[in-house]
């Protein structure tokens, strides 16, 4: 069947089971298929295609609603919901979302990026339908990994509370981003294994076949015993006693049996879970042979080897640099430990782990506990590093707050994927950080301008004592500059001046330095000189450079790749307003009030005006509103 | 005894269990007279006599750590480490805090206000005794309304995961703020009933006396039973399954049973949960006998009739203000809901309640569910109103971004306490809302700038079907205006022109209006005349009004009772930036960048400076300095 031809999942009522497994084994094809191209979430799509080809089988969509917690396993739903022919431009500019999008169509009801809020959604969205008396079923699919984020617990909490019809599929593939870790895990663990279950079902039997009498009250009895046994050990143990029905574990990629227990789920009253085992990566050997998670949303790929075809580039990722410096430093330190909440994979820190597995925490999908746990750590003296994706540390604002600024602790917080991210879009980029980073007394915000830079930084946070520093990273690779392994420490609240030029000055930091070196390469072939300056601490700021720039009246341009609201530009006009400092031309270049989807880097940097060229035009503009000011009569040199 | 010249607590490992009964009680009698005069927690202490003498007994202060969640539960600790001497300075500016304090004391080890931090806190210490081999003991007090946080579940899997040495003590008052909710409670419940448990051992008795040979392989089975049946019906099947030793449940008015039960616990291996149950106000009948928690956190009272002594005001409060008005519109609109985390009394939410109970959720302490439960809700046409306060919407900071921001849903937030919020101090001023609300696209922000308004932007807020919007309140009562009864939309983005001045303008809202307006007043006898501008909505901003100052070159002076960094002054640079509009003087004033200490709300902006005096002095300069630049030559005009 060609799946890039399907319209509505309408279909799929009709088909026998062997159609729809001939259906699910097209779905892996294309999906593999396609995939090799783009990159995407290959291993979380190939292990819910058939969950989703039950699912639409047996609800109506999008009268019955589907909530998919995080929303990177959706391609399928994707497919049977009209849109397999835009996967040719998946995850890209313009392009089909790699996330559910209510603009994109009826059947996407709830958007996600970040994990653990279906639940809290399809409580929403069933406590609507009673109150308006409508009959729609709610169905939420969540993995065993977002279980572990806090918000999806208050949420059962309060499902079990208020007995709502609803369906919740756990799909546990004994595998998140990275392998699951704690306590809930274990238990899922030991509900798959059965271990506990078969252990007293046997003692039991054992038991009932020395019983004489088996009969009247006995009987009641032993049931009642049995039954307590059944839902207590064989594996509901924790969502009954949340009042919730659990139902499973149920075979996740036999059709049959995920439709025939959906069928009777429904029927059902109050919330069911549904325990459904699957596989990630499931019909592709690569994948499914992967242990640490590199098929989870891999680039593109060779589909017969399993080689990734990687862009030729010598320059580390800013994560591994961090990692580096961690593990350099952590050999001379015993102080030092990293906390990743589910992302040691992601944030590059294999190696700290393997070189130091009793100084890196991995907490799991839990960032509000990542944050606390590094605060507890830092009372006792120790040097914790919260590593975190800019994004995720929105989860963990409380926290940075009320126990890591507010009691002003030392710890180092590595904002990984610092900026715009790219293809995985509106929901993961990192643009709001700075702005809530920065209204928090005690907090330090840097950002280095290259890998070298940035080492140092991670050096210089890890040895400063009086409060918290967060060191931004963005996602990708550095420039490729040569590595000092000697560390260095740059002075709290210092920049640095890249480029000389008495026209005007551009303020920025990180990646977008390299726009700002560009803008003023070429506007110095027209004979306009633009100072750059290396802003590499967001808070505090450099005083004494402000002050010198105020008093020779420079024009200042500040470009960031952050939201304008409240960034750092907003900083740098408060302080100017503070000292009195009315007369010198400000302007702001940075991400406007909007968020901003998927696309490469470069496309969205286009699109949001924050190109060379745009910023060469403001300075120009800027000179020019200077000239006019003053008559040209400012301390303005053209050449050094 | 003399409570108040306790010096430290070693004394109580001298003391017979009766010497400490009667410290317990004249603790008791302290506390109900101190906080008869200057108001506080007083349930909540009342509940921890015992246990927290206990807890000295038997541990070792501050070599121990005792870490306490929420923490506004210490004052039987601090009484015990030799702060019972400044009880008269309870929570007043420059006293003693009404949480604990690392600057107060050594034994406070771990600063809170907030729930549920505890057990991370207390993970991180106990990982830190273990990495530098040292041998305390590390015991976190977390009540059983705390629990329901999505961190403290997050904590609890981790802590079952790495198995460390530390005791959680779970203060199971079975009342927290308010009556909990959710089926956490639920379960804690059936523990506590034992109800099943018992049902449970009854049919395991009846069954072994019909077993005739009753030895060898089939007692061994019959142990394992029980012991299964043990730990999962009994009580701790939620804490065991986490990997979590349950013991209890302990009396938690019983010294001798709790120095016992601590004493075993702190010899076990691993992470130990003792189950302790106590009650909030034992001790004084009028806080006993409170089932809704009006005695959790009281004003001063008359000790013998438990009458409150209120300050005479006729002004409602502001949270009754948007209760109403909520009820007053749910009657012909169905679609309005209500959300709250826990702060139904709080919110002052209980008409709402009575009224339309299978409208107003309470979801417990659980502000990120809340908010997201919300988002679900409003993507199902309905009006849900999340009620939160200023200082708990920051745990919902992602869900703000993430779920409803970004899907742009129509969900009100009534920002509960927004600004400062005086005795409760560091932890729960609302100082930051506006700085991370702003930055957060399709977000409309309000405050009204009395309760008349507070209304009807409540009633725009419900009409508004374009995306968010939250309307923010201050602490405590309105200011008296007369109550219209209708209701009237206030165009988004409008400000209002409350005083005409055309020297300079106040751009102000809320409560500072007050102050902005005395200020102009003063001024107006120098004969210096300032507008007064109620910017009622501080995002969007009225740029047509912003356009009419900047022509006519007017000083501008922005108010606020929130963080300057980012804030609402800061939004104003911003435009005028944005607007290439350089002449005019701006001048900003809020709150710089530190945490604010507790005192009663007055004190608190005279130590900020942000009174009127200095609002005039501030005034007069920048008159002065526009006077200068322009030599008197511009646009001024001193009479109407």
């Amino acid at each position: 069947m060609d799946v890039a031809r399907i319209k509505n999942p309408k279909f799929l009522k009709k088909l026998s089971i062997e159609q729809m497994n001939r259906l699910a084994a097209d779905i892996r094809s294309f999906l593999i298929h396609k995939l090799s191209k783009t990159g995407g979430h290959l291993g979380p799509n190939l292990g819910v295609v058939e969950l989703t080809l039950a699912l639409h089988r047996v609800f109506n969509s999008p009268k019955d609603k589907l909530i998919w917690d995080v929303g990177h396993q959706t391609y399928v739903h994707k497919i049977l919901t009209g849109r397999g022919d835009q996967f040719d431009s998946l995850r890209q500019f313009h392009g089909l979302c790699g996330f559910p999008k209510r603009s994109e169509s009826e059947h996407d009801v709830w958007e996600t990026g970040h994990s653990s809020t279906s639940l809290s959604a399809a409580l929403g969205m069933a406590v609507a339908r009673d109150l308006k008396k409508e009959n729609n079923q709610v169905v939420a699919v969540i993995g065993d990994g977002a279980l572990t984020g806090g918000m999806a617990m208050e949420a059962l909490n309060d499902i079990g509370h208020l007995k709502k019809d609803m369906i919740i599929i756990l799909n546990d593939n004994e595998m998140s981003i990275a392998p699951n870790v704690g306590a809930m895990h274990n238990m899922l663990d030991r509900i798959r294994s059965g271990d506990k279950y078969n252990k007293a079902k046997e003692d039991l039997e054992y038991l009932m076949k020395k019983i004489p009498a088996f009969g009247g009250k006995l009987a009641s009895v032993a049931e009642r015993i049995k039954d307590r046994l059944k839902y207590l050990l064989v594996s509901g143990v924790f969502f009954e006693e949340l009042g919730i029905t659990y139902v499973g574990p149920v075979d996740g990629h036999n059709i049959e049996a995920l439709i025939d227990t959906l069928n009777r789920a429904r029927k059902r009253k109050g919330p069911v879970l549904i325990h459904v085992l699957t596989q990630k990566g499931k019909g592709y050997k690569p994948a499914e042979m992967d242990s640490i998670g590199t098929w989870h949303g891999p680039g593109p790929y060779k589909i017969e080897s399993g080689d990734f075809i990687k862009p030729a580039t010598s320059a580390p990722a800013y994560s591994k640099v961090v990692n580096d410096v961690l593990q350099q430093m952590a050999r001379t330190d015993e102080r030092i430990c990293v906390i990743s909440p589910a992302m040691v994979v992601g944030s590059k820190l294999e190696g700290f782990a393997k070189e130091f597995p009793n100084r890196l925490f991995d907490v799991g999908i839990a960032e509000q506990h990542a944050a606390t746990f590094a605060a507890g750590l830092a009372t006792q003296q120790m040097k914790p590093v919260l590593s975190i994706y800019s994004t995720f540390m929105q989860r963990a604002y409380d926290q940075l707050v009320h126990d890591i600024c507010r009691q002003n602790l030392n710890v180092t917080i590595a904002v990984d994927r610092a900026g715009l991210v790219g293809a995985d879009g509106e929901t993961h980029q990192g643009v709001f950080d700075i702005s809530f980073l920065r209204a928090l007394p005690n907090m330090i915000i840097a950002m280095g301008k290259d890998e070298e830079e940035l080492r140092d930084l991670m050096y210089t946070a890890l040895n400063y004592n009086n409060g918290p520093i967060a060191v931004r990273y963005p996602r990708g690779n550095g420039l490729g500059v040569p590595i000092d392994n000697d560390l260095h420490e740059i002075p709290i609240g210092s920049w640095e001046i890249l480029r000389e030029g008495a026209d005007a000055a551009i303020l920025s930091f990180g990646p977008m330095l390299q726009t700002a070196l560009e803008a003023a390469k070429v506007l110095d072939n027209e004979g306009l000189h633009v100072s750059v300056i290396n802003a590499r601490y967001l808070k505090p700021l450099d005083t004494a450079l402000l002050n010198q720039l105020a008093a020779r009246q420079c024009p200042i341009l500040t470009l960031e790749e952050g939201v304008l609201a409240g960034g750092f530009g907003s900083s740098v006009l408060e302080y100017y307003a503070e000292q009195k400092t009315r007369e010198i031309i400000i302007d702001l270049m940075g991400i406007p009030d909007q968020f901003v989807a998927h696309g490469s880097v470069k496309e969205l940097l286009e699109e949001l005006g924050l190109t060379s060229e745009k910023v060469a035009d403001r300075l120009r503009q800027m000179v020019h509103e200077q000239d006019q000011k003053t008559g040209g009569n400012w301390q303005r040199v053209t050449s050094r």
